[in-house]
């Protein structure tokens, strides 16, 4: 592990009251690969196949249906942490054992079943992220979804028992269900109050999809106008998200997103970066292009990261 | 902490099947601040970034979004105690350790998704309320929902915990739900009704909503009427639901409701005070103003019950 | 605790299985009040605050809202013993400790929500009845509700853990729901149906609703009428109730029910006791009345049973 | 204890995996009463008090309202075991102790609520059957029901909880629910296949109906007309569930049904024995008669079993 | 047990990860038989008497209504194990202790009742696997269920438990539920994704039923198109299952499905060996046949396997 930056120990400063072992995978994180100590973050997460199923996830590049595959990008690339459900992790964490920061997906949906409120099901444990050598768990809740409740208790225990062992916890925020419009899932005043309740349910890493410029719950909307929030440009809209993250003193990543061009997605890292995001989080669009492309995509990324750090 | 004056053994003596850490924690609420000693409260709650999101919340004073900004604000105006979920209390808990009294809002709602009878997540445990030093755990039911014994189960559960660790529970009682009907969240009658329930379920402080001029339930009307109780004015009210809450051996406070002129929420706590109400929780009314509006506020709040008192 | 007579004796023995714990507070239950010793009950139950709220239950005699005056009200009258939900008992257990034996109601229903198929919150514990000094705890069952066995199992979690710390149990069978038309919650068929339902289900008290002349079941309509059960009369159907809670060899009480005028409620009794009753459980008919009245009417009702014991 | 005959000793072979608590009561059940040694059962079970309601079950011959009557009817008829609810068997089993095998039955169904798919409430416990000295549980299934898992699921725990202390389990299978037509309730395809059911869920002892002439499943009533499974008698019906369970492996016994005629009763207990079943249970048919007329049916069934065996 | 041979070392390489237990059992498993030690599988399950009813299942070949039956074919046709739920297994287990490797299969279900979405009643218990002597415990998932979590979630807990005591799991995929048309239960795409699913769950084996070719999914058919993935062979078509396990990494075994010619089955094996299948689990097309057949036809299929390997 490098010697704790300033940044690294400032970032750290914000989680004073966590105890020892948090902190100190926190620190893991953020000392890992090319941007170690930047305090800023490029993570490899391989959940698609449980997600949208092998073929829509792996066929376009067939080499990555192999779990080794993955292990392998996310060391060369220079990622900060390979993140992904517990069969792709077991089948290769002890082949791999110590090159890579993990982080265990405990819970996941699939695409197969017909569901009126979305949940997805804790399909992992705390026990198997320590017995695997993670260093943090990670979960998905879905604000918008009428079983939401189902989704924040379980998350409060695991947190606190993941604490129990000195892991943090990593929340994917996805707004989706029966309160709100398709386009309201993406829209910023959600993302950022779904960013806010992470933090509230005791998050240390939040990660979600960059915001557009559309305001989705009207009472939102009056107050955007009159307080005058910017939400124009993707680093507008990231801003306001990460001043809504307990006013920038908790780590926000954002996602890629769908496949898209290399110029688009850099495009994207681009605002993000410039709004004071902490880090992309891209899966599709790395190990879906050939291993040489992602390598250099992600190395692309990290760069305006570093360069902004 | 202060000596203990007369009316805080007294308002002690109506607890006496408690335990002594139960007595002590009730104690350093009624001791700290500009009003220890007194049993009058005032007390600064941050659960609307919860509640509401992080713009409508925050964006109207900006400083307000970040979590070190409440804790200031409530030992500088001299509140009797700060209470907030999990999330933003552990994020400034330490920095401020031992200035001011924590209460932890164990169980919080959002407004994303739709919900049928509404029932709040428990976000929180007794243990992070122990973890992080608070004084108490806050705990919210909504009578007159069908989903209310989903609530009022789990908090027998916590107020046990929390007694066999020494920390009182203060229940905010927010009816609402299928059983009620818009006037009705507010009607003196269900407001008298809530709190008492909250007591026969084991609260040691309530919270409610200052009561309207309105009488919800056919049969409660006929006893109103017929035994002639006075629902005029707001001292009246609060007097109504000060007897209901064991003849006045509970401590109820109130909440200061939604953004107001500076009169018209002085103008109300007057008739709290004059019905004999203990308290009043003031949120938004204070961290949405300028930090010097808002202590000069809570001042003016302060002083209406140091001289009710 | 007074010499148990020969009558207790002979009660206590259709509890043979039993542990002395059990059977010792049972025994507490008979040896205590006017009517010690005789094996017949006057009980005074409070939880109409929980069940119809403050005002319908204390506003037409004030003092009342007070939870000290029911425990002195149970005292002067000479009550077996006091009812009530954990809130009630908990302000005044300590103040009133040893001076009369207590029943802690485990579980209430408010009337604020609408609710399908009824089913009472569990709202204490028997660890609380432990805490308290109860010598008994109390519990709800609505036979008829399609959620019966929501309440029946914890019913028989709870008998057990009550007997492993010597305590009875005394079940309330309140027949409702929608297998029943509104008229069937007390005919007579029903209500005994309920009692022996409650002695099955381990129950070593009962208490139900003194049952109507109307048959609510079909196929239960033909067997009284083939094996001629007599039910014109109170004592009738009470006799009928009585054998039903396997043969006279459970303590079954019957409540006042609604307030009604003293020579009706007598009238009552009368039939109570004459049909073989164990005695009464009187609410609102008592402590809805001035204190002096209600003291009076709690002496007549002892006497019928003193005088027919 | 009888010394164990060749035929009990060859019935406990079937059961060579089970630990010698289980196979000693099931070694008890087969070596009491006038069919001791046999490998025949008669057994007298009382659950109809809380199915049916008490004036149903018990007005046609009212010394059954008492929970002795039936322990000594078992007792004076020589059945191999009493089979009741928590509440009858508790109310006597202490002065009965010794004198007959008790089957405690751990869940029950009343028939006063509305139920859309029928569950019947777990009301006893295995630490029960063990306080009351049992020597065996009973449960009921109801296959063909929508909420058959939240019956099969607790069986499984409840079987392993009596098998940790030496009693066996056994289960009786009787189905109805949306699943099943009326007349499907008794179909031979039906009756086979919860018989089998509850052996394969681990039940040591099935009971079921005598099952009709008719088939409910097409699928079912293909191979039945293929492979030329006779249906015609009641002893063919029976052979089949015998089959059906193990072939013979398992005991199966079967109920007497509604009370009817001695004669027809007589004529469908030779029809059991005449197909190979184990034995009869029978409820209303014998308590609902005078006492010296059930102990004659008793008798006469006991010979046809003897006669057969 | 048989040296490892390379094969079966090559095998256990992909479980890395897992405990010296897990790894001995899956050995136990590959050196069982006629296949020992060629990492190729046949695999005896009866499951249907509790799936389809006793007579649907054992009607055809009388003598496999007993428990023995199948234990015996099991060992005497070579088969590396067998497979059936707890009762079966019990009754036998004994008897036949040493013989034959036992796989318990945890949950089923019944097709007597009528469900909204599938999901199988866990009926059977770790400790019941270890108890028995078995090596692996078999669950079942109903991918395409809107009941999916209740299945995945309690999977998870005992895919731990059991490898807390050392046994590996074997998932049964079957896709069906409201997410899903008929033909969408065998689709080429439903059934990879489902496999996949099952290795992301933790299962070390995966048992699906031969797809067919027909792509359910839009989006899968896009991506299958596009990336060109034959799918008109069986061969291809289990090439693509088997790709879609972890590349491979993961043990998948194929169904003979219902009822079929000799022919026909033989066929399917060969098109299942010829993908890279890891062998067949054989019922009905093994236990409805006379037992010569059984075993002629079980000879066969491990005569291709055994060319194949």
């Amino acid at each position: 592990m490098a010697v704790a930056t300033d940044r690294v120990k400032h970032i750290l400063s914000w989680y004073s009251g966590e105890n020892v072992g948090v902190k100190t995978n926190l620190a893991r994180l953020m000392n890992h690969g090319a941007l170690a100590g930047t305090g800023k973050f490029v993570i490899l997460p391989v959940d698609q196949g449980f997600e949208h199923g092998p073929a829509r996830s792996f066929a376009p590049n067939p080499p990555a249906y192999d779990p080794d595959y993955h292990f392998q990008l996310a060391i060369d690339s220079g990622c900060n942490a390979y993140a992904a459900p517990l069969g792709f992790l077991e089948a290769a964490a002890d082949k791999f054992a110590g090159q890579v920061p993990m982080i265990l997906k405990l819970n996941n949906s699939d695409t197969l079943a017909k569901i009126a409120e979305p949940v997805s099901a804790v399909t992992a444990s705390v026990k198997d992220a320590v017995r695997l050598g993670c260093v943090a768990i990670g979960y998905t809740i879905y604000p918008g979804s009428g079983a939401r409740n189902q989704m924040y208790e379980p998350l409060r225990d695991l947190v606190r028992e993941a604490r129990d062992v000195g892991l943090p916890t990593v929340v994917w925020a996805y707004p989706r269900g029966g309160g709100l419009s398709k386009d309201g899932e993406l829209a910023v005043d959600v993302v950022a109050y779904s960013a806010h309740l992470s933090c509230e349910l005791g998050a240390h890493v939040v990660k979600v999809k960059p915001p557009s410029d559309f305001i989705e719950q009207a009472e939102a909307k009056k107050v955007f106008e009159k307080c005058g929030i910017p939400t124009k440009t993707l680093a507008d809209r990231v801003r306001h998200v990460i001043q809504s993250s307990f006013n920038g003193k908790r780590i926000v990543l954002f996602s890629g997103g769908e496949t898209k061009t290399t110029d688009a997605l850099l495009e994207d890292v681009r605002g993000i970066a410039a709004g004071g995001g902490f880090g992309s989080i891209v899966g599709r669009n790395s190990f879906q292009r050939p291993r040489a492309e992602a390598l250099k995509l992600l190395g692309d990324i990290i760069d305006v990261y570093r360069k902004g750090s």
